[in-house]
């Protein structure tokens, strides 16, 4: 098979070193912080009603192999990717002109505009975006080379940041503690793992965005982070928040986003203050808010939900990520620069080489409306054969919503045909197979696996507000990468949603 | 009350506020490793078969009150202490004759000796101790003013070290991260919270003396943590662990007790090598031993134990601790000293101020044989009015053995006088009494509580071999501190028991 590019790995454990192996992985992902709240599944909540307890998150027990010059593209192209859909969302008029192909179909695409609308009519009052973006992909082996392709950017929420960096530390920690045999050396060493601070460099966007905000502000300010509640994935987060605080000395509070409106009040400058139910005595100024929440439509399944989201994006902190970079993250907008033939990427990138750097990592995307491109996608997804080779994906962000393969045609006859534009259908990557052996819950699955690379960008910008078109950026930098592993049996690559677990990259030239 | 030093303290928490102190503290510990394995009691273990769930060690909401000319003088006196034991390791006649009191009586103390003469019948293969001692005081009023009375001295396997230092840095999050009230302030600040490092203290004493080992071998070596198995208190040991190999670049195994004969060998140069069974063709020479286990009679149940314990102690591996330094750590020791009127002591404190400073911190204790001073013990055991006013204390290390108050004299009454002289009495401290919160599994205590700390403290030297005296002390230091608060009801202090809460200590100037 010509994707199969990576060498036999990894080798074969005795039960003597797979017992060890587990062993230093339960212990020192809990010493760690590479952890998550059991689910329901495994831990009955009346046996826990505190929430007390805590289980490793899912792991490989071996770093994945990942081709060297893959990850260095990966990671070199990442502030050309902050800077673009940076500059996607200084052209309000082309952003507009995209979501509206999808917003009258598409409910949520549709709230989120109409709140951008609403708020460009009062006028934004706060010209500074926050982006901590992701960009993921995989290996896609063309006449036995390997290519980036991506399979999405994460404009809002981007996840497992606190965790990335604990699990490369954590196959950091088996390969000097002795745990992995001899026959891995070679595969695995020191130089081979790359460093990967995600960690501090998600924290250093938020501190940055914080100290922009506070150089005009004489309150006593903290950044917000706008949760889901429960969140089980809280580590994850909290190694962030700690972060923030100890390295860049930022406080920063939790909110879930249903308690917004409760506790946060829009001042008549249209700042917003924090007022902390466990401290009523003591009002902070928000310097950034930073949304964990509100991405998918079922956040939103409150009464006041787009009232609470309006009212944030009126007030004068930086939002991370705003409405429109928000909006920038829709299926449509990769779509739209990821069909073949597509010109609209050159009118955000300027620099030829990059330009093409750029449109390389892209996969074949089609819309799914009724234009000639549309129509021959149509054509590729009823057809069960050509299906095969396809996912059609809805706008939304996070894992569970994407319709694979032989699925396509009968999903597309089960809903009306008028709903068909707010997807779009995009060619499955078919990445190199190897083998891994993935820790959850204590269980272990061995078998052959497939990876997804994420790579974290943080960005802050100025969008000229009281113009349709404009802005500049103030600081564009990488913070570090995600490696997500699944058995090559499933689909989806989201391990929150159960099915993958965090590794991270042994770097090989292949 | 005229033992009532402190200020009240800590203020009352809003129900908010406990919910939000309560939900740091749940996360914090987790994220960076204050954590033990979950009692039976709390997770069945047919509900986790695979040991993966972790639940927060048992802490204080508020580090507690601590007079600080007390604290300044547990940790400025702990090198004194160091080298005190040490001395004492270098008189064998002297120890030698105080453990001959006991030995008939204590099988444990008995069994520990003849293992002590067999080496030094055949020669002593190694003339480096390791100490890593816990010397631990709970606070005495006189005269409204506050001092420290010893409890105990710790010479094997004094554990929370790992722990420790998380513990003071988790009440330093709760204040940065602005969970306390206001009016705390004052009591306490980043200033009131003295550093901790325990954790990289304790490494770098194995570290010390497996450098010193090293210099002499070119095998490729490792230290050998000597455990229990299972351990709930595993983070405890890790944390220390992972230390060791982080900050010192030393590899070390763990290795339970009972399987120490079948994975070790005493070459016949005497050196002790370990073949770890996950990677049987890799050979480990032993710099250092380091019990976490062998303290406990239960430990000595199987069929090899004593076998297994000469063995290690006949190798030239430097031991954590060496069998004298074990028993150096006999409450008959701590007894001869601290008895009224002893002068004991001057053999081995030369310095007349060191000397009046290491003296002031015994509490009065007394043996229970029938010399003048232990008869006079008897009559106040046996009595239950004066009984109430102390504690009996067998030889054993670790928490539960003790026999408090009233229930003295019922207790001597059920064993036979003959094995009396074993126990010593001691007079019962009466820490000043303070308020805190103690969160449990998630379980939640509020009310009156005693503190007691422990001052940990690393040792390294030499016992001059073929001599029955003499020695040089090669290195000691200070290693952080641990305070270990309980409900005023208990009287065990021991956390892994069930019993207590990790603390820290907030100074105050009473």
């Amino acid at each position: 098979m010509s994707k199969d590019i990576y060498p036999s790995y990894p080798p074969t454990l005795t039960e003597e070193r797979k017992k060890f192996i587990l062993e230093t992985v339960r212990d020192w992902s809990i010493a760690r912080g590479l952890a998550v709240r059991p689910p329901p599944s495994f831990v009955d909540p009346k046996h826990d009603p505190t929430g007390v307890l805590a289980t490793s998150a899912p792991v490989t027990l071996f770093p994945s192999l990942f081709p060297r010059s893959a990850f260095n593209e990966a990671t070199s192209i990442q502030k050309a990717y902050n800077e673009l859909y940076a500059a996607i969302t200084m052209d309000k008029g082309w952003l507009q002109e995209i979501v509206s192909e999808i917003a009258g179909i598409d409910e949520f695409v549709g709230q989120l505009w109409s709140v951008h609308e609403a708020v460009a009519k009062e006028g934004y009052a706060q010209e500074l975006n926050l982006g901590m973006f992701r960009s993921d992909y995989m290996i896609h082996v063309e006449k036995g080379k390997p290519g980036l392709k991506q399979v999405e950017f994460n404009t809002i929420a981007s996840s497992f940041g606190g965790l990335s960096s604990q699990v490369s530390s954590l196959h950091k920690h088996l390969l000097a503690s002795h745990a992995y045999p001899d026959e891995i050396t070679g595969a695995v060493t020191a130089e081979s793992l790359p460093p990967n601070p995600s960690i501090s460099g998600l924290a250093s966007g938020l501190a940055a965005a914080h100290r922009e905000y506070t150089a005009k502000s004489n309150r006593p300010t903290c950044v917000l982070f706008v949760v889901q509640d429960p969140e089980r994935n809280i580590f994850d987060q909290r190694l962030i928040e700690y972060a923030l605080l100890e390295e860049a000395k930022v406080p920063s509070f939790r909110l879930p986003f249903a308690e917004t409106l409760k506790h946060t009040r829009l001042e008549s400058d249209r700042s917003l203050t924090y007022t902390p139910p466990h401290s009523p005595e003591k009002t902070y100024e928000v310097s950034v808010v930073y949304y964990r929440a509100g991405y998918a439509p079922t956040d939103y399944e409150w009464p006041e939900a787009w009232e609470a989201r309006l009212y944030l994006e009126r007030s004068s902190a930086i939002k991370c990520p705003s409405i429109l970079t928000h909006l920038a993250g829709c299926k449509k907008v990769q779509q739209v620069l990821a069909t073949p033939g597509s010109s609209h990427l050159q009118n955000f990138i300027k620099d030829t080489l990059e330009l093409q750097r750029v449109r390389e990592t892209f996969a074949p995307i089609y819309p799914f409306d009724d234009s000639a491109t549309g129509t021959k996608a149509r054509e590729l997804a009823l057809n069960p054969k050509t299906a095969a080779h396809y996912v059609l994906k809805p706008q939304r962000e996070g894992g569970g919503n994407n319709i694979y393969r032989k699925a396509i045609p009968d999903f597309l006859k089960s809903i009306p045909e008028t709903q068909w534009p707010a997807y779009i259908l995009m060619e499955m990557i078919e990445p190199p197979p190897q083998r891994n052996t993935i820790m959850r819950n204590g269980d272990v699955e061995e078998g052959g696996v497939i990876c997804e690379i994420g790579v974290y960008g943080v960005c802050l910008w100025r969008i000229a507000s009281g113009e349709q078109k404009g802005g500049e950026i103030l600081h564009s930098a990488n913070a570090g990468y995600l490696l997500r592993t699944k058995g090559d049996q499933s689909e989806e690559g989201g391990v929150a949603a159960g099915f993958g677990a965090m590794d991270s990259c042994s770097l090989v030239d292949v």
